[in-house]
């Protein structure tokens, strides 16, 4: 019997001792938890960004896993809490969307046994109270529908996909940019291989790529190049810069692509 | 037998070696204790700061846990080197107030017994040679009293509580402003809802206040309110935003308070 | 039989997926594993400032852990993957200098043996498809000879010593600046004091350090002054305070160090 992993995501910071206050809680229900850090510096109330950063890390965790993810704007409020299920692993969030991009579909359940909760259950710090504890009890074997009843209506976020504007052009938008200025686009790589095999253009704002890297030490220091990332999308990149810095585009900008 | 929890509590940032080479120090004597970051964020030489932290994060963790607070400004000096508990748990730490927010008080002892110490000890470093071990060895089990003798004057800080001016008239002040730039004042929650039932303003520099809201989102996106924080504690905040950055206050600012 | 440890040491930074995907894919592979982090906050690309980070912290773990070190600006290039020992302890890097700083020397080998990767490879993110799972198979106790075979050439940095330019007078260089500011030389504390035992005049730019220290309290809140660091290095530092920011210097930078 492998111990239980309970991972971490929030826009929590490192600062305080928010993470530090839910580990605690974490532990003094189930003690023999490992708890692992995904991110604390999500931007704050940066659903869309927790959800992509979830979507990139939780199908590497083994299956078992329960993921807590507080990222919070509406805490104290009417937003359900919620547990969800997908592929053998646990989630543990607010209902505001954050599951969004966990693939294939979630099954969810609100969140409405209160024993399960640390009293008094404060107004702005459910990740303590209510979403810790909750995961704790998930991690000791308790079942999901201990917890509440399922709910088939789970916030979903619209999550843009590149829309073809005339044949052979497409509009997406750039995802996410990540600490060494790396663009993620919402171009899926495999897409972006079937259809732009030959010679293409990206345009971003009045800069045009027309190079596809495998590498980024191929490339020159200062020449903008597309790679298919480690994400599944295709990327933006320059060797060794930033490239969100030299484009000077941040998540949601648009992207033009076209074949020739 | 639950597995030993230390959690660690420091100024030293994240992007040098120093917390790590701690969690070595601490792992090659406790092979088996839970390492728990609180925090490595506090603000340098920051001793109120992470006494607030430590007080907002100790008592969430199970009895037995280890605490090891290292904000150490005057490291290599003659500062001493304390043990102390308090509720069943255990608290390494330098003698320099940093301990002062943890309640009921704390028992203390002065850390003498070089046996524990790493060699050579550095002028510049006791988190790695004399805190880490120290900590290591009472997650091992070893009885603080093994560690030197107790003492009956810990450093305690002078810790700022609101004054009253007139009748229903009181003077605070701001105690810590959090990632989100909510700001943390000493008024106690509970003494401000028996003190200020009715109606009641609170005036921060020119800026006036006169909501309490029961959670961050049932006000309008620019509206300053007062609501009863997690920490125990009145804060002032703001929905989605940074209540500090709009008031242009830190720690140690003034904050009125007036009864209607 | 102690819990194997992996440490972990990127330029990943704190607000991505990427050191969280690795710790999901050891943890996947290696459930007992033990993960602690060195740091995530090195400079994108600072080959240099991990491998000195490297040099300070490997050593305080117990023998058997594996440490895994990704600063890899040459992701998906030529650059070699290795595995290399020393002392006991493991180590997982790409082949570009990174490991120059432990000693004594390390014993490499290039991983090539595709059938511990996860797959498919990614061309940008082989922290997680190449060197997580590697170590995640040492830290299980697959032998490094299975990965590959030995090599005798990895890359080494040329790491800068001082200069003895006149009797009793040498140039060196800032090697780190740390979070607080301290200025880590390339001067070994050992040196310093059998060179410089009497009176000595240290210059950095205009400035002159002419005191050595014991604490840094020791000293007013604006003077300079040096003092042996807990690295085994001499460094210059002042009380409470940034000597690197009001030197304005910065790794690189010469010092000029002079016996009277």
């Amino acid at each position: 019997m492998n111990p239980p992993i309970v991972t971490l995501l929030t826009d929590f910071g490192s600062s305080d001792h928010y993470a530090g206050a839910m580990k605690g809680v974490i532990l003094a229900i189930c003690p023999d938890a490992r708890l692992v850090d995904v991110s604390h510096e999500i931007d704050p109330y940066d659903i869309t960004g927790a959800a992509f950063t979830l979507s990139q890390a939780w199908s590497c965790f083994p299956k078992g896993t329960v993921h807590l993810i507080v990222v919070d704007p509406g805490v104290g409020g009417t937003r359900r809490a919620l547990i969800a299920e997908a592929e053998g692993h646990l989630f543990v969030a607010p209902d505001n969307g954050i599951l969004s991009l966990v693939s294939p579909a979630i099954a969810a359940r609100e969140i409405t046994e209160d024993q399960f909760f640390r009293k008094p259950v404060s107004q702005t710090f459910h990740g303590r109270d209510i979403f810790a504890p909750v995961a704790a009890h998930l991690a000791m074997g308790s079942e999901p529908a201990a917890f509440g009843k399922a709910i088939l209506d789970p916030v979903i976020l619209p999550i843009s996909k590149p829309i073809e504007k005339n044949s052979g052009e497409w509009v997406g938008i750039v995802l996410r940019v990540d600490h060494f200025g790396n663009i993620v686009t919402n171009f899926r790589s495999h897409f972006f291989v079937e259809k732009c095999a030959g010679e293409f253009e990206i345009r971003i704002g009045s800069s045009v790529i027309v190079h596809l890297a495998k590498s980024y030490n191929e490339m020159t220091k200062s020449e903008l190049f597309a790679i298919a990332g480690s994400s599944g999308y295709l990327e933006i990149s320059v060797n060794k810069g930033s490239a969100a810095e030299i484009l000077d585009c941040a998540p949601g900008c648009q992207i033009h692509l076209k074949r020739y």
